[in-house]
């Protein structure tokens, strides 16, 4: 088969593997779409997550769907020709944190494409029976790929809590960003204020729902935030910049009792952050991890029509294309918002 | 009557003013025991705390306790001689916040001894009726005052939601640090763990109950702490040291999923954290401001005797020798931890 | 001034009394709009809610707009002509609730309308000050008025914590089963079946909103809500039927670890639960009490128009009819839903 | 081996069976002490909890410990000889519920010793290799079992959220009650008051640590307490009565925003609850469903000596007098406490 091994910074070859053979619980899947994570470009471009680094040659890729090929011999619940969602993490399932199921916090997860598991950018790949979750017929593969992300958006929204009434800003409007506003429209936002450094997707970002957006490259976000929320400021934050300026402009834009949510993955070590503006305000910071338990919500809502998830793919590329998609996802190349790589 | 200036970097000036006046419903106290916060030494020392800024001359002091002199006319619950303490947040009473009873995050919270509202250190001070709270003829006047610091710690425990069972750890072992782990190991705290970089201060917290304690400075605390939680690490850290290092070693030494109470007030005005250990772990930080509601609970629990506060009072020091007890606080001398000003 | 005076069961008179005078702090409102509500119509036919019973002649009525006609010498931020909505809790604003926020369970509330004090059908009424919230421009005096329900509402639907993506049960479908759907649609409710005992009110439930409606007398309700949700069953169920038997549907059409919201107020003195099928479920019931801090944001909604809660006025009476507008709320005549008093 | 079969009412007969095999995952333990709980004496007593009823003949009896007989092929964790503790409940560990952690309401549950699935009154027993906790070496084969209640309880006290310098009251002194009463105290209650209508176990409770014990048969509970408390009832009730006159005390004896943890297992099918005392505080009835993830903690406060849960056996019987000792503990006979099998 071919699979696309990360070989270097901002390398990418496809080379020629064996099909792998699933034991008894595992299943062959035979993959169809797979999307380009903010994560992926991260090892692309930087070769490291934090202290996370690339073994190379590694495949990475953690937002796939596809098809069954062939179930291992104990597999009662999935059969051949099945359309599936892959559920990224595989979890212990036996500590502290997974008796009680926090999955996505269990020290010894392993992650479809984060070092040194590999991931699915290439044609099949093999997984336990209980990472692979029915695809509804309504559902196209790219759809189902993109339940990963509104998972983790969902996820993000529950971490944030109540939002019943309550003024929201979405810091940094790419794929996980706009999801995120997307899942905080369905579940009882009152104003959705989005920035980003980049206009056109601002203007996206308003085009599918946002009340109002800002580039901090133009204006003063505090200021704008301050003006539109006629001094309130915002009760949540969810930072999807993935990085520090965000996170700081969230505590000055935030409300006293306020929360960010940073869900964004910095490219630095370390984030510099204003203590006393957070003091000030009691603020309260949670560093998102992933998400939980959320795929099923996330199928549903795509369902049920309420959810438009689909308009994000603005690019789409072949499995042999994918050196020209990551160029493309990590330059901002043609008003980009998520790539998909379809096998 | 006496009450001490701030007039420079450490500079306190002794002068002589008139006795204020009480309007209506405020009423004039006599002041007996006021404490030195940690914040008091800040201002001394630096001038500021963030961009609160002294406006010289200025007097600090927030936590006090006193007799009444002279009720205003329309006083009704209180008279003259009655031992009181002074909560030393002035909310507004009417925004969102104060409606629902978040007082502590009022925006236009007056606090005494915050620039530019004076403080405590004087003879007598004027204080609205409802600010003053009954001190049971069971206290001494330094117990009183040491509620302020035990309110703070009470609410930190709060913030952090349920402790049962759980590992704790308390990073800085001045005075809020201790009255956070007093607080903890009444409120189900399994294993507490304290941390300084003074070694007297070590060893005062074990012999008023910490579990284990460490020296920062001696010893790498997450391997300390690994070891004595078995692997499990902490649960709930409260940073108490007002330095970032804390901050970073809570996100290390804190367990998936764990939450770090920041209460220490850094002298800095930002702190660089490392980001990917916080989002490895779903890492929550909340940065805690002041206290909310809790001076009622904290008499309660000193007259319980559960809590022997006074033990941590190290040093007194009358009004007129107000500049060496600052030099005391400031420079750590004769293994201080709390020191109260006796008026 | 014109006032009605319920002077026994089923007996209202209107009489003339002196116009009430404002003290200081105290404001003399010209009332425009009083809605009634479900508790009126408890004193109308039983003279009494619980242990709470009139003592006649007693003027009802809680749910009031109206215009400032004389404010006290006191009162600073509003002026003569102001158009206001009264909020009819008058909590003691100094216990252990208050100081937390919680004024709608003050032990020693008093409460506009309920025994022993008076209401607000009558041609004017004296109220504090801080009990007066200014009624926008764009918002009528019906509007006014019906803000107290939605804010009942509004309360009930976050006692009963995150709607994200869940289904929703509302069991009784008049004025407040209706606003807590309008809320809860608005807050994050993925499906939502009310429930009523009359064909007209769930006719009217469906066309503002609901998924499903049911009748009890017709249909099992259980069965029903059973085969709508594929077996999940409800996550929270909003008892606004005011009576025993829709607690227990409740239980028995929540799923395991549900939750339900009374927010009716039967007529009999208890009522009897099967406790089996609660504690199978983990079940938790919440009894509502009245509305916390909720008139600004359903001000905000029905200004949004996210929300058109004057849908739900179907009868309109003067004051000199208040008895034919109790016969209609109480007989359930003409498909009524709310009925208003406009004076 | 010999097992003791629940025959019919009252009675129990101790029969020769085969003993069982275990398959692949699963492990043979042999029995060494199993406790009698209450529900086991509603099943010799009534036949029947709600709609659960006995099919004779049946084994019972859910609180065993044991040492492993004989592992099954696919057993890895644990040998022959190992001193266990078995965890009651086998959930289906896929549902929902399950894959959020909440096994104790898992739909699909299997409880040993609750029809139609036979308990642990017996020599041997086969259970899965996951529903076997060791057992460490400082604590008895009594301990073992008494961690099943303590489990209940630690799960009691936290559905009731934070105990931190609160009033509790236990209602109802037996085996749960007690051992609620110890995992309160540990966790932080500042008051805590017993009731029984049995003399010799609030003398008991009294031992063990409760500030105060009243018999409801001779003194008015609410009055009592009312006392007791200054006026500020209890913030958080625990039922462990198992009747519907303790959840109506608890109703009114809690304080506004009270909770009432619902423990016992009534043996009437419903109870009749004064709904109006509930909602004037904005009552929470929580309605416990075994326990959750708990045995662990449960076995680290007997090993820290912080409880002292083995007072609590009054009785001991072999298993050919288990009639003599479901008589003893159906009748309180004695002054049973708790009844121990050891086999």
């Amino acid at each position: 088969m071919k699979a696309a091994f990360l070989t270097g910074l901002r390398k990418l070859e496809v080379s020629e593997v064996p099909i792998p053979v699933p034991s008894g619980e595992e299943v062959l899947v035979g993959l169809k779409s797979v999307g380009i994570c903010g994560s992926d470009v991260h090892y692309y471009t930087h070769g490291k997550i934090g202290k996370q680094f690339c073994k190379y040659p590694q495949i990475i890729g953690h937002e796939p769907s596809g098809t069954i090929e062939e179930p291992g011999k104990s597999v009662k619940r999935l059969k051949k020709g099945d359309r599936v969602i892959i559920e990224p993490q595989i979890p212990c399932g036996e500590c502290h944190w997974c008796r009680q199921g926090k999955h996505n916090i269990c020290p010894s997860v392993r992650f479809l494409g984060t070092p040194p598991i590999d991931g699915a950018y290439s044609e099949y790949i093999v997984m336990p029976e209980k990472n692979l979750i029915l695809l509804p017929d309504e559902l196209s593969y790219e759809e189902g790929a993109l339940t990963e992300p509104l998972a983790v958006a969902l996820h993000a929204v529950k971490l944030a809590g109540d939002l019943k009434g309550k003024n929201i800003g979405i810091f940094g409007s790419g794929t996980i960003g706009l999801s995120i506003m997307i899942a905080a429209r369905i579940y009882g936002a009152k104003m959705i204020i989005c920035t980003d450094v980049l206009d056109y997707r601002l203007e996206f970002a308003k085009k599918i729902g946002a009340d109002h957006t800002v580039n901090p490259k133009k204006e003063n976000v505090y200021e704008f935030i301050r003006e539109k929320t006629k001094g309130l400021l915002l009760d949540v934050v969810f930072e999807a910049a993935g990085n520090c300026d965000a996170i700081n402009d969230s505590a000055r834009a935030t409300t006293y009792g306020g929360i960010c949510i940073v869900s964004g993955i910095p490219a630095e070590d370390s984030v510099s952050l204003e203590i006393h503006e957070m003091r000030k305000k009691e603020f309260n910071l949670k560093v998102l991890r992933r998400s939980h338990n959320n795929v099923r919500e996330a199928i549903e809502l795509i369902k049920s029509k309420k959810v438009d998830i689909l308009s994000i793919v603005t690019h789409r590329f072949g499995l042999a294309e994918i050196s020209k998609a990551f160029e493309t996802a990590s330059e901002y190349r043609d008003n980009v918002i998520k790539t998909m790589i379809n096998i």
